[in-house]
């Protein structure tokens, strides 16, 4: 009887530890599950530590030739967000954003840079619809400015794949993609699909990318200060700033050779 | 002792019954927690159930007048995703995506709408660097062909908020907010800041939103046929498709009034 009290027992406390430790491998479970579920990609802002610079810009230029302009501009800022911090910055779909290439799917309008600059900044600051969080499209206009009137591309990478020895520079005068690269192409003679065009836009992404952790470690210091005019469009007119000669002038070039086999 | 060992095996057994629950409760969080966890936003095609085109244009009229163009073509889609299938589109962070509206923070670059559009099919069917995810980047690529050549508002939503009785049409012959906006503000004489040229706005978002929804339903059909022919930059020479006139011509307009005040 003790035997079998005893073995009862045994049997008992066995099975009390035995669920005692499969609750605590369940509360584990939990406890994990709970670390990554206890987040909201509709809460702002996201948490952020501040990156470097230069750093976040060489994964930039070399992730481009992976996601391109747009993709890589977001990579190269969330993917570190996602091993610093982990979540909402893990479970954001970056690769579809690769669909900013060349002014979206290559029509040439807004430079993928600068539209996966502005996706970037309004996700962690939050949108100007939530009270509180208006720096992020102050970021992403100051960035249109920014990168419109800068003497392109200002970042060098290490080990660059083209340009080795030196690079053109050009002012675009405009963010979107056509005028931005046709421009360069035009001062240093590369085609689009030479080695030097793809290591001159994959610079000017990183360029971005090396500019906007400036501006978002700055906001995060609670430092931003917005040191740029823009407009509203009620003020404008219409949707656009004031720099309406690069497209309403003289300015336009006629239409380049490959045209003329229309 | 009976009572004892009665009582210690009323203990014993309630306890593993208790703890029997605790485990069944825990396993029951657990399923939860898989079955919210069991996702992935970097897993593609995403899960897609068809969607109603004419509802999903009634969502993103009325969205519109708090997300704008870009941020109501992506709730309006991903939203009843949320709601239909759940993951990820629950994770995923709409309103951020506010800042594409007039043409980003309001530069009048790419039209919003089909920016959005470019975001919804590409996290639905995949990135273009991914192997079988190039539909996204087609239907991008489609969309702003359509976009650039329909006679914009085709959406007639339910109690329209202002252009009740009837309204002015017009060919963008470009993706660009500027120009799109530009020539209906031209041929209806309505100002950037009326409910007019609101409404029309949001009757083109819902009209991007229609038409996304269609491609998408067929896509997931497998009878997605691509029917219009666009172009690589390699082919173009440069990022743009044969487009060229609308830029590189004549017909731009000299800039609009308020600009005299510069």
């Amino acid at each position: 009887m003790d035997e079998k009290i005893s073995r009862k027992n045994f049997l008992t406390r066995a099975s009390i530890v035995g669920l005692g430790a499969l609750v605590g491998g369940f509360a584990t479970q939990i406890a994990n599950a709970d670390k990554t579920q206890n987040w909201s990609a509709n809460k702002w802002p996201w948490p952020y530590v501040e990156l470097d610079p230069e750093t976040t810009a060489q994964i930039a230029y070399e992730e481009w030739y992976r996601l391109w302009c747009g993709g890589t501009v977001i990579y190269s800022v969330f993917h570190q967000l996602a091993q610093k911090v982990g979540e909402p910055y893990k479970s954001f779909p970056i690769d579809p954003f690769a669909i900013f290439e060349g002014g979206l799917a290559g029509w040439g309008t807004l430079c993928g840079s600068v539209n996966g600059a502005a996706v970037v900044a309004s996700c962690i600051i939050g949108p100007m619809t939530q009270e509180g969080c208006e720096d992020g499209h102050i970021i992403a206009s100051n960035m249109l400015d920014w990168y419109s009137h800068t003497n392109m591309p200002i970042f060098v990478p290490k080990n660059p794949k083209a340009n080795k020895k030196t690079i053109v520079h050009t002012v675009s005068e405009s963010p979107l993609c056509h005028i931005s690269v046709g421009k360069w192409m035009h001062a240093s003679g590369y085609p689009i699909n030479s080695p030097e065009r793809k290591d001159r836009c994959a610079r000017v992404a990183a360029s971005v990318a090396y500019k906007l952790v400036e501006e978002l470690n700055k906001w995060h210091k609670g430092k931003y200060d917005e040191n740029i005019a823009w407009f509203a469009p009620k003020k404008v007119g219409i949707t656009a700033q004031f720099n309406c000669a690069e497209c309403h002038g003289a300015k336009i070039p006629k239409p380049p050779t490959p045209l003329k086999k229309l």
